[in-house]
């Protein structure tokens, strides 16, 4: 078969003939065990450790206790009342068999995933209907309980476990597919369904799903749209306010906000739902989603590359947005600290020649033939320019999945290099790169590693210091410096991962006084009581 | 030069081997004077008449007098302040010579393009700077004064024209470019820029905005995200809540809420831009606009084909979604009914043999022989199948505008036919076309034309109905059965358009009286004293 490219660089030797073929969408490698709980499933991602999933080694059981949060944190219980008896019994009758108090199977959900915050709650409820849900909320709201929604348990800030004693409510139940239409691809579901659940039945007719992130496995899609997610499709396909339609919303008081439409215009007075999308449980729960799908490419093609210089990075993803354009579907980079840590802690080995810095180039089209040729024009250009001095293809799955397990798995690589302080910025590009260099200068033996990675394609960055412990003189060292920093630059100190517990006090740093005060006032009208998710996404103090 | 498509069948006979060229993106055709204001100019949309750009041939001095619109609607004036001569002087203080008060200057900015509402306000505003709307908004939230936003006044629902005497506060001066960045592709302008001329500025720097419609020659930026418009590229680029990324709003109390970020992503605390997207100028008022831009494709091709019936425009619409993948940028359609009328008032051709529907299918893309290859690939499977049963091409800019015109002049020629009962509907794809011949039938002679066209790939149907004259029972005759009809299909009684003034009392249709009861909350606590846009969006009755 003659190549359909002009000239294939002779270090390609990794290249096969089979990467113009097409290739379906990668399905990514998780160390942990193969879960994949249909669309959900009884044991719902609270119900294993939330590790797992996402593959680490450390099991709880043989893990040292996580102090509770309020002992590492300056946070105090609100006058919420206590979960009684009575509550107990009056639940039972709303979600009867589904009232959880056993304090080993309390243990995982009062935990986040990275072992840094814990919670006290006493019980879980796992509703399995949006009037369950309503039923819960109006009783709560009543007694002026505090209530944790929780999803996959899978976010980075500590916005899903409780701080105090909130009852949890779990939306592991909820895991029905409500309708898809194999025209429009208007998927609506519940919010419990799993991400990679969700993505298998979409794909298996003709769609993906618009989103995608390392926390498939467990993540669940009212988690996602809670939180606004980001993600590894967000280059190609936006941002969840442009692809969610429609959601369902049970209010603080118990009162069901039903804007589940599956229109993708729909100009019928304020867009309600966009309150709810990245609010993080604070102003309602979300109980179904309507989202839109788009086709599923008939063809996936993966570069990874070694770059010299982060210059040479910028170069490369200006280069491929003008040559690749509509079929890039993600951007992604890593430095070479990052490559370190998967190796050393995973095993994973570097496919091409080590590089200061290492980026991963997906597109995804509808013509094998015609991307192949644009993928081998760009790949000439950029490897005659210098910008790539060395890299590797994929278009078969189990080497697309090899090849994104390199950028994917850094996360669990980092967690087990010991406690990791994590923030997750959006700068300008010129200047993304710039805060790791200065902090391993800044903090120096201190820490035990300073990486950069994420989706530099949309100006998100991962920045992240571990040490061997927790200490407070190092996170002293990096903050406010890292906040103060970020806003220099006019960034913004949640990029996707959101505020939770653990970011609350910064969002100043991104947002002025007028906008905080706007918020408040939001958080007042939606939820006058507080119970709902209390201790997040808002500071503190007034 | 060879064809690069295996077979061009023979009635294409007007494609040119020109077609698989690169084609800069269109800009339409206008009618009226070819006024192209910089980036605004002195003479915003509300200086001329707005119904000039659009190509109407009606001059106000020869058109009858449109009705003053409380004495065709049943609408009550609140009890704001009367504008005095001291809040004149007050309000010559805060914008000097800006003041308009000259009856005749006021003419056009009170009456709708359309001519179908007409207010009385006494005074208009022409402020330069953030500080002057915040001044102003100030001073009339003290004095208890209406206040009316108006962009470009080209809504199609009165809802930038006073009902009343509320304060004109146009945008027109507002027209600043603040910032462009070439890279990201990030536009940061004042809310007054008008569309076309933002389109010129970003294309001369490789990039186009992600949104156009045929109202791109009068209408502002902060216009088109206060009704967040959609359009012809929204098929593409998707919504503008996804593609806005920082707007700076003026609240009704004079405060300035400044989220004017240019970051992909920013999850810090509640989204506040997305409460004024849409919001039709009733939460705030936009004064600035920070906007992603993608890459200027560098092929544009557009066919326009004949299909011999409604389910052959869907399945063609579902071959060319699979066959055509990313490089599809618009699929739109129009009825026999529509040509008809655009031949009859603006003496346009039909480019192929007359069939009962038409569609215009435009690919944008970063390669020109794989377009051309791609687009001749469909073009053989959907005449094979008989989907189409003619068609002609265009990639050139002159017949690219050409073909343009006959779609995006039917608003145009239906004004022109007599009083335009005006429907915008979002419907499953299925029963778009249904209500149409439901119609049709309904009505029988006592409409004049009863057509149907718009943006298909949305499942957007515009509607319109024409008579002679307005006339009340013609109106009962499609009110409420339209919305009703709509109702049933779960639809949305406004896709895009909004919902103003007009339509403000059917929200109800598509939204439950939940979401209802909060859009009043929300607007209370925005807005307390009512006074921004005051008659618009949200239903009269509680």
């Amino acid at each position: 078969m003659p190549p359909l490219v002009p000239r294939w660089p002779a270090w390609l030797f990794c290249w096969r003939a089979a990467c113009i073929q097409g290739a379906s969408v990668r399905q990514r490698m998780w160390v942990g065990p193969s879960r994949i709980p249909g669309l959900g499933g009884p044991r719902g991602a609270w119900g294993t450790s939330p590790l797992a999933p996402r593959g680490s080694c450390l099991a709880s059981s043989r893990a040292p206790e996580v102090t509770l949060t309020p002992e590492r944190y300056p946070v105090r219980r609100l006058p919420f009342s206590v979960v009684s008896e009575d509550d107990l019994a009056a639940l039972e009758q709303v979600v009867p068999g589904r009232v959880i108090t056993d304090p080993e199977e309390l243990e995982a959900p009062n935990l986040d995933w990275l072992r840094t915050v814990r919670g006290s709650s006493k019980v879980l409820l796992r509703p399995r209907t949006t009037q369950e849900v309503a039923h819960i909320l109006r009783y709560c709201h009543e007694r002026n309980l505090a209530v944790n929604p929780q999803g996959g348990n899978t976010g980075m800030v500590g916005g899903s476990t409780p701080v105090f004693d909130e009852i949890i409510l779990s939306t592991a139940l909820m895991n029905q597919v409500l309708s898809f239409h194999d025209v429009s691809g208007v998927l609506v579901c519940q919010a419990g369904c799993v991400l990679e659940a969700l993505s298998q039945y979409v794909e298996e007719r003709g769609f993906i799903m618009p989103l995608d992130l390392g926390a498939k496995g467990s993540c669940h899609i009212g988690g996602n749209v809670a939180t606004n997610a980001g993600g590894l499709r967000f280059l190609r396909y936006g941002s969840l306010r442009g692809t969610v339609l429609g959601l369902e919303v049970v209010l603080a008081d118990g009162a069901v906000l039903n804007c589940l439409t599956s229109l993708r215009k729909d100009n019928t007075g304020y867009d309600l739902k966009q309150l709810f999308i990245g609010s993080e449980g604070t102003l309602g729960v979300i109980t179904a989603v309507s989202i839109l799908c788009p086709p599923k490419p008939s063809a996936v093609n993966v570069a990874f590359l070694g770059c010299p210089g982060f210059a040479e990075v910028l170069q490369t993803f200006r280069t491929c947005r003008a040559m690749l354009g509509e079929i890039l579907s993600a951007f992604e980079f890593m430095d070479a600290e990052c490559m370190k840590l998967v190796r050393l802690h995973l095993g994973l080995s570097c496919p091409v020649q080590e590089s200061p810095f290492y980026v991963l180039i997906e597109m995804a089209g509808s013509g094998p033939g015609h991307d192949a040729e644009k993928l081998g024009c760009f790949l000439e250009q950029v490897l005659d320019s210098g910008l790539v001095t060395d890299g590797t293809l994929g278009s078969d799955e189990r080497r697309i999945k090899m090849l994104w397990a390199l950028r994917e798995r850094i996360t669990e690589a980092l967690s087990r290099d010991g406690y990791v302080y994590k923030y997750d910025l959006s700068l300008p590009l010129d200047r993304l790169y710039d805060l790791v260099g200065d902090l391993r200068a800044r903090l120096g033996p201190s820490a035990k590693h300073v990486v950069g990675y994420g989706h530099l394609g949309d100006g998100n960055l991962h920045l992240n210091v571990t040490a061997e412990t927790f200490s407070a003189s190092l996170l002293g060292a990096l903050e406010p410096y890292v906040y103060e920093w970020t806003a220099g630059q006019r960034g913004s100190v949640s990029a996707e991962h959101g505020l939770g517990f653990k970011k609350k006090d910064v969002l100043g740093y991104s947002k002025p006084p007028e906008a905080l005060q706007l918020m408040r006032q939001l958080k007042a009208l939606l939820d006058p009581k507080g119970i709902l998710n209390p201790y997040k996404m808002l500071p503190t103090h007034a």
